[in-house]
């Protein structure tokens, strides 16, 4: 058990979730070692969604809101972390999810759309290799996309994604949003909307400003620029950096 | 398969070595969250031995050299990332071996003196319980060592180490040598010298250093603050972030 009054308590808690989904099947190895990955920067921002995530939510939210054919990809650290916001977000913005792994594996696929599904999703795309379409030019098991899910949208959440897949999902005309804490990666770099935030933190935040904007029915486009948004999130984290080799 | 043309196959090909180490018993899953944590911090150091490094790696190969008692504590980590290694300088520096873990687990501990015979090893303390004794004040398994290792050794290096623990050996009176990627966190602020960077990478330089000191004799120590090189690491942190998002 995890100390409520631990100054790291909601990293930690979030961290058993995803040690939960590792061992029931959901989560590959290599997934622990990205959380870590994950856990560093969120500490180098301060584990708190800042303005320029705040930013990068509501842009998200718009586009989201009014696409035609909006996709939500899915792997087994956001269906560990996130499943049921997942199903929340996709029938507020009318998106279909679709499973799609880095590391492929049939059965996890299976697993993965199982849990989906326990949490309330109808159809989870992903898993059926008949409807199952090549992106051209990406290599292996990762080209692999659904016809009416990724390969047919106009608009894709792509949590946690990686950084090639992130390139071949863009060059092949696709709008992509990502979750990505580290704000210099190549897959924050490449999408059009990056929000560097926590996957949990940063999802019910989406959800609630997608839920405001589908009843005001704004459809306006704020300005937004990804790169220049990045460079804020740099600057948090050299921000922090400061405030704690001070105090180390 | 990691593409060969992968930008980041390097870390990525550690990352299975550690992977493998998983699959063999060795390291525990909290140890692959560690990994992921340490690859963050590794990316924003810039993948390489920087010169604060290189001074720490310096000032470890001469207290290591000149010890009267040296020993190397070894957890599953650093037996999947570099047991050859340990090995070799524990030849070259006449240092002892020994086995802790964080989460201690006599079926892993076992494993890991293993693998280290397997690399050469010819002994490995810390696995046989009768030579076990325990440091004062520290919790739980974490607090016990091998009686002829840890508990009479004048300096140890203990790579890859728990804050506590570092904590506790330095209260009791031990000269700590570490690795760890995070110059803010406990270990690295509380052990004598912290070698910020990569074991796998640090350690072949601090074996080259070592083998270079006991031909030429040197005994001499040079001046070293470790709070300030640490400083120099968090700058390096800095200036990464700073280049890397002008080139993002």
């Amino acid at each position: 058990m995890i100390p409520k009054n631990h100054p790291r308590a909601k990293s930690l808690l979030v961290r058993e979730k995803l040690v939960a989904g590792y061992e029931k099947g959901l989560v590959a190895k290599e997934g622990l070692i990205a959380h870590g990955r994950g856990e560093a920067f969120d500490y180098l921002l301060g584990e708190k969604t800042s303005k320029n995530a705040e930013k990068a939510i509501k842009t998200a939210a718009l586009s989201l809101i009014s696409a035609k054919s909006p996709v939500i990809s899915v792997n087994g650290n956001v269906a560990s972390l996130c499943a049921k916001e997942i199903i929340q977000l996709a029938k507020i913005i009318n998106a279909k999810i679709e499973v799609n792994l880095f590391y492929a594996n049939q059965k996890r696929k299976k697993r993965i759309a199982r849990i989906l599904k326990i949490n309330g999703a109808k159809k989870v795309l992903g898993v059926d290799s008949k409807s199952a379409k090549k992106i051209p030019k990406l290599d292996s098991a990762r080209r692999i996309v659904d016809t009416s899910g990724i390969y047919s949208a106009d608009v894709i959440l792509v949590p946690l994604e990686d950084g090639d897949r992130t390139l071949m999902l863009k060059k092949f005309g696709k709008k992509v949003i990502t979750f990505d804490l580290n704000p210099l990666s190549r897959t924050a770099q490449t999408a059009d909307i990056t929000i560097v935030d926590d996957i949990s933190r940063g999802m019910r935040k989406l959800i609630q400003i997608c839920r405001k904007l589908k009843k005001s029915k704004v459809k306006q486009h704020n300005s937004f620029d990804n790169k220049r948004n990045l460079v804020e999130a740099v600057k948090e984290i050299k921000k922090n950096l400061e405030k704690r080799a001070i105090h180390a």
